[in-house]
């Protein structure tokens, strides 16, 4: 396995990767690595001939009162997990090398950036889009894999894709899972062993929901409210947003039908913990 | 020649030339072709394996005032010029297929858009951003040319491929003149012969200034007051905005020295009418 640090190198490996007729599938990260990333890296080593990993953790999605240099740093294991998981190429840049110093350019998406988590962090999903069309055009992927977890992430990285006519795939693939039902994130670090256990909390307003959809309830307003009521009983929890919305274009549905997306983000102690489902509505009827 | 209107077609052609090891000269224009455009072409004619046009009128880089169905069209006359020239591929997509209904995606480059032009044409730089990001992930191209007529237009392309990392290089090629001077542009169509004469008053304010740099001038605002008198000279003109500018991030150079970009703007009658010229202070010594 190469660690990359220069995108000049990155291109190269790249380029010829795609002359040998190789196909090259790409898992973006911000390092510290966990089963999530892991299963999104092995279902790149099942499906393409090279995997590229990134680790970068882009300033430029971190919101003014957020701190990029706090996030969650482990290179060596990330290196070893890499490694053992028959990852190719580690590319590892520094900030200076994504941004230098004239740095200008901006990519964002209208409508499905202000919404949801983009409410509670202006800017963030403008850096996550320009920073994941710089990789793509770096490390030019046949297949870039993301996680369900960042649902509103998922959605906006397809749209770009579409939109800029970008030469590649995205796959999503499933959220992976403690087994309380605590959703994998980087951010689990910040719990303390209560915490965490109360952290299931998210999971259980999320399931709490579908079962309310299953038994007929279409009515998000009070859907929420109970999900918010159940959350509210952990004292170390507290609410950012719960929101139930259009899965094409991340728009409340006051009133529930087709297919919807439930979103929420809650404080667990100094940690911001965010989950998400989607709910089929033609999977819920009896 | 072919002409493709659709996207995956363009994409298909391009991806056939590259496994081809060809390489792909690109000129994207609005049509109405010049002998400006024809500059292009003939160089990317001579560097590339494949040449492709794309003529495309491009809503979105249009201002709230101004109007795209009104910009100046010629397919039969520019499929013939093309044709002449030994161009590959016109890429006609029309509008739908460049921005379909839920298209939400912009790329924007701060700083180098809201001056010059862009002061005037809010969105203008916005939109040309986008669509030339999005023609460069359809044609893929090896390289791209542009007109140094449109100098804002060039830089900013210029740092977006950079910024955003795409595979390809932009180069910008000397403006093409009428015989009196006037800058090679679709939009003189608009003149009337009596405007068409006036309107050389652009590249004569451009040299006046370059004269008086010559002479030891150093004094933009100066400057500037003396082009505007010499455009005030023709009653058919309206200056817009006079500029002289740092060459790398456009801003004012009140005090002038090493390179600078003289621009300018100028209404002839119903015509905007833009120019510059670079001058290079070490050049000017003497």
């Amino acid at each position: 396995m190469r660690i990359i640090r220069n995108i000049k190198q990155m291109c190269k490996a790249s380029k010829k990767a795609r002359l040998n007729g190789q196909a090259i599938g790409f898992v973006p990260t911000m390092g510290a690595l966990h089963p999530g990333h892991l299963s999104l890296i092995r279902k790149a080593r099942y499906e393409n001939d090279k995997v590229a990993v990134s680790i970068f953790i882009n300033p430029t999605q971190f919101g003014p009162r957020e701190d990029s240099k706090k996030y969650p740093r482990n290179l060596k294991q990330d290196t070893y997990l890499c490694t053992k998981a028959g990852v190719d190429i580690i590319f590892y840049p520094d900030t200076k090398e994504i941004y230098p110093d004239n740095y200008r350019t901006y990519v964002m998406v209208e409508e499905l950036s202000d919404c949801l988590c983009g409410k509670f962090r202006p800017g963030h999903f403008r850096g996550v889009a320009t920073v994941v069309t710089k990789l793509f055009n770096i490390v030019q992927p046949d297949v870039a894999y993301f996680g369900q977890k960042d649902a509103q992430q998922a959605i906006i990285i397809k749209r770009i894709v579409e939109d800029l006519n970008m030469p590649l795939k995205i796959k999503v693939m499933p959220t992976i899972r403690e087994g309380n039902g605590l959703a994998m994130s980087s951010r689990n670090v910040y719990l303390s062993p209560d915490e965490r256990r109360d952290a299931a909390i998210l999971y259980q307003a999320l399931n709490l929901a579908k079962g309310l959809i299953r038994e007929g309830n279409r009515d998000s307003l009070d859907i929420i409210k109970k999900m918010r009521q159940l959350i509210n009983k952990k004292k170390n929890a507290k609410v950012q947003y719960i929101s139930i919305v259009d899965l094409e274009n991340l728009k409340p549905m006051p009133k529930i039908e087709g297919s919807v997306l439930i979103a929420l983000a809650v404080w667990i102690g100094k940690a911001r913990l965010i989950d998400n489902i989607i709910v089929k509505l033609s999977n819920c009827h009896g």
